[in-house]
């Protein structure tokens, strides 16, 4: 039944057939979100917030999407958000929620959750790291896809969740399907031929003419002792820090550890450390997810997602937030607001204003991504208190 | 020398020709300004505004204009607005702020200001009225205006300063001019043949094709008697209220006549009351002014009114306020703030932002003039504390 598998670095990776085996799950919580200033701040990133007025935050929508598929959870963030991330998440143990003295990257993050599981839980345990701060729409849709997954992760296989691409977007990554490969309970697998970088648009609409190009949305599942092997192999001295902090973690040296090693592993995205080189080498597997998954990039993708709201004399306007907003000739617009302020938006279609009790930001789809530039000049500028 | 002088009901028409005489000014401040809001508020209207960065509000820069030429200013106000106008105004007299218990439109609040003039100052007083709200980039041009109005009315004319015309606008009423006037003093003195109401724009471009036409900015100026006289001739009732309430005054008797009598005052502008007839009589006289006027009449006007501050890395924005602004991507725009709040603009030529601490708007020059329509919403609402 593992016929098709052709390359695979480590005993592990001939494995039973799962039968919904659950997933020990690593949620990475970084990023500052800066496109999304001055909603998100340095601290009140992203995946704190509840974006889409759905009552729960970015991260909470994504533990409980997890869930029922969910062996553990592990959250690991910055140590500046450790607090705010227990209170989100009340059941979480607290074992389970890592700290990071100074952001090392992904592979570092998961890397150490994927370590301390493998302790706890043994080598075979199946890890899916799932971003902290992405959307999607269809539970359901998503959950089948991470059984498939599981199914391919229990064949041994490093596996990737494919965003099936609704068009063009040069706004993400690339992932190139090869053939179809024949693991039970997970009949849409496929061999992952390449990951590709963000193409430019007329790369993105060849790719969606084959039909064999999906979105790389930074979805994992894997065997623990698998991702460990490839880390090892591919970047040995991180693969050692991190299962030296991960033996001493659940003992009093975790934190004298923790400071000796950690400061100085090397910051790389688990895309480069191992996706990449193991796609190559013919290791890693694609399953397709259509699930309405959206890494609300910007106000303009924010603006797309939320619905008009029906305000004052007209619809036309999404909000977000408990904002009292009137709208006269302003369909398509934004209003995202923290202040209990009255906001009237009379003859703006389409633009998007974002109300936070220190700073006001009025821009529009267009000019979303310069958002960043905006933060960046902030910070450069010494404004501090508003990043 | 009171050759051109055909039609004057009133024995004081005829008068020694004025030389530089003092005027006792009055200057009625009512008006709410909605289509300045969220700035303007019924409890902060627009005359006591620092519309322009200038330091000073429309009514204190009014006062500041008049005084070289100023024997007394009256300033008639609504109650509500007496203390505000006492502390903006230090210099004025107790004696010489009135209070109007309920708005009775402007020949009342003309009237009795004129009245008590002529009772302290004798009906041979020269009284000029200006309104509180009104910019005037060139104070020298508006002074010589008002010396020519001045001797004028010394001869018995009822005088409207007009507003040399800078485009066919359809937001103002115009005043006709016809045959010069041989008045020493007021070489460009003019005998007003009628008043308009406010034309649609094709007859407001035939109007200015003729040069007989200025726009009518409510500057009268005359002797105390001779409106008097004209009011009592057109409004008998209404005259006779006022000339009761003025010779109580000065006495004890002042609070209860004026609650007795003001009440039931008649509510008419005065160019209803006196300005059309007494044109139609052919007691009218006009002096032109180019003197950058302005009524700032609402978000357009006062847009085009703020020059562009550099800010961030572009100029191109007019900020009315000490707001922090930066600006990419945004000429035109123009943001009034009363907050301490960061405001950026990215991407928003010629977007107005109005950010005050209870109520933000956001609008286009070419919606300014329905914001006096989302304030009229606001009150069916019943909302206010944002009126």
């Amino acid at each position: 039944m593992n016929a098709e598998l052709h390359v695979n670095s480590s005993d592990d990776a001939v494995a039973p057939t799962p039968t919904a085996e659950a997933v020990h799950v690593i949620i990475p919580a970084g990023g500052a979100g800066t496109r999304l200033w001055p909603l998100s701040r340095k601290g009140r990133p992203k995946f704190l917030l509840d974006l889409t007025g759905a009552g729960a935050s970015l991260l909470q929508s994504t533990a409980a999407r997890l869930a029922p598929l969910a062996a553990t959870i592990t959250v690991v963030t910055g140590a500046a958000h450790v607090a705010a991330v227990a209170r989100q998440l009340p059941d979480l143990p607290e074992e389970n929620l890592l700290a990071e003295p100074a952001p090392r990257d992904s592979m570092a993050a998961i890397g150490l959750a994927t370590a301390l599981i493998a302790h706890r839980h043994g080598r075979e345990a199946i890890v899916g790291s799932f971003a902290a701060d992405h959307l999607v729409a269809d539970s359901v849709a998503f959950q089948n896809a991470v059984r498939q997954a599981v199914a391919l992760a229990g064949a041994g296989w490093l596996v990737t969740i494919g965003i099936e691409a609704t068009g063009p977007s040069t706004a993400f990554g690339y992932i190139h399907a090869g053939e179809a490969l024949d693991v039970p309970g997970a009949p849409d697998g496929r061999r992952v031929l390449d990951f590709t970088e963000k193409p430019d648009a007329a790369t993105a609409a060849r790719y969606l003419a084959t039909g064999d190009y999906r979105w790389n949305a930074g979805m994992f599942v894997v065997r623990a002792g698998v991702l460990l092997d490839y880390l090892a192999d591919n970047r040995p001295a991180l693969a050692a820090g991190i299962e030296e902090i991960a033996a001493a973690w659940d003992t009093p040296a975790r934190d004298a550890v923790m400071a000796r090693i950690w400061p100085d592993l090397e910051a790389i995205a688990i895309d480069h450390a191992i996706a990449e080189p193991v796609a190559a080498a013919g290791g890693v597997a694609t399953v397709p997810g259509n699930m309405g998954w959206d890494d609300v990039g910007g106000f303009d993708t924010l603006a797309a997602l939320i619905p008009p709201r029906q305000t004052g004399t007209a619809a036309g306007a999404g909000v977000l937030g408990e904002a009292d907003v009137e709208v006269v000739g302003a369909d398509g617009a934004l209003v995202a607001s923290s202040t209990n302020r009255k906001v009237v938006l009379l003859g703006t279609p389409g633009v998007i204003v974002v109300d936070t009790p220190d700073a006001l930001l009025v821009t529009t789809p267009d000019h979303a991504q310069q958002v960043k530039d905006v933060v960046e000049r902030l910070g450069n500028a010494g404004e501090v208190a508003l990043l």
